[in-house]
């Protein structure tokens, strides 16, 4: 069985949750705290050098890291990745942009604004970059989706699901999403599709526990 | 015939020459220079809202942002990018690695010390956050070339040429590979590959002109 390594409040690792949950594919969930140093403990450190979830266990021992490699690896096949290739690249452009222009602000922003205790005070000097930085991502949302229904293609694949998570909870890192019509019209699309779950959804095979909030030094999440 | 849009001094766009140039694949280069803000002119904005370079135009009139997706696109079916569903999923946790970790503090600190005017001045609150992440990205990097000749399947791959881009620079950004001898040792690997050009080379069919320095005020190359 497919095991996942993950914080249930990450975003990263709620894509990959919710991706497993649209294909039906049963998993174990490990819960790795990184709020607590989960992360870096030498057992950990041996699955994953970088110490960073989510992290997915293949059946025969083999990881694979990174949250939008991951989505790529276990949506193959499915109608969540096309195949075409030119609607396969753009999907990938969308999930690149995610991880460079995105979540390195609207994800921050939350994890130290609203999960890390203490979080505004160690890291004051970034606020306002998260802002200008995240509200440029939004902006490009916006435009993009005032005349489409879902990013690539006319309907729901990994793009999606890759910017869904940390744009439905951007509020909980200062982000105000009313300006952004479009950007609320698709995030309601996105969870009506089927097969959608929330942030705190788990399997049944779930190992460890988690906290919501913590002490934390450094950002892990990829 | 494809067409790139790009500026030659910008590491993301180098990738896509390499790559274009190890293919064989003939290509007309339109040079878009952001530090003359030509990424913002109503015609480039057309092409790419984002405003960003390399932007790539395909045959039949569509556009491909983001590096890494052009990759992607263009390595399809050749070896640079393997058949293998778990090697090219491992190419791409590469590729999101260094789009997340790596471009953003490594490319970000060669931008804005070496190519921009007085962009020390300007960021000065970031060097050392680009520092921080750029020597912990490079340490990442050591580790695992510390037992392998490539970063996926023992071979060259398109997760080597967008690593590759912005390493074989980072000393323009101030920072010291003496301490990476994988690092460096891999360096000397891809760039004796066959195909391989330096971040100089252009095609015959070349349009506009580009510099080397001026006054920008964005990072725009994605």
């Amino acid at each position: 069985m497919l095991k996942l390594y993950a914080m249930q409040s990450s975003g990263n690792c709620y894509k990959v949750r919710l991706l497993l949950a649209k294909l039906g594919l049963p998993f174990t969930l490990v819960d790795v705290d990184l709020l607590r140093g989960e992360n870096r403990t030498p057992e950990f450190l041996m699955k994953n050098p970088e110490g960073r979830v989510p992290l997915l266990e293949l059946p025969g021992g083999r990881f694979l890291a990174e949250s939008g490699a991951i989505l790529a690896y276990l949506a193959e096949g499915s109608p969540l990745l096309p195949d075409e290739r030119f609607a396969r690249a753009e999907v990938l452009r969308w999930m690149f942009f995610e991880q460079h222009s995105h979540e390195p602000a609207i994800a921050a922003a939350r994890f130290w604004l609203k999960l890390v205790r203490g979080g505004r005070e160690l890291r004051t000097h970034d606020v306002d970059r998260w802002q200008e930085e995240g509200y440029a991502a939004l902006g490009v949302m916006e435009r993009h989706l005032a005349r489409r229904p879902f990013f690539v293609d006319g309907r729901l694949t990994i793009a999606d699901i890759a910017l869904y998570a940390h744009t439905h909870v951007a509020e909980e890192g200062e982000f105000d999403l009313t300006g952004f019509p479009a950007v609320r019209g698709w995030l309601a699309r996105v969870a009506a599709a089927p097969g959608h779950v929330g942030m705190d959804w788990r399997p049944d095979a779930s190992l460890g526990s988690d906290t919501g909030a913590g002490d934390a030094t450094l950002v892990n999440a990829s």
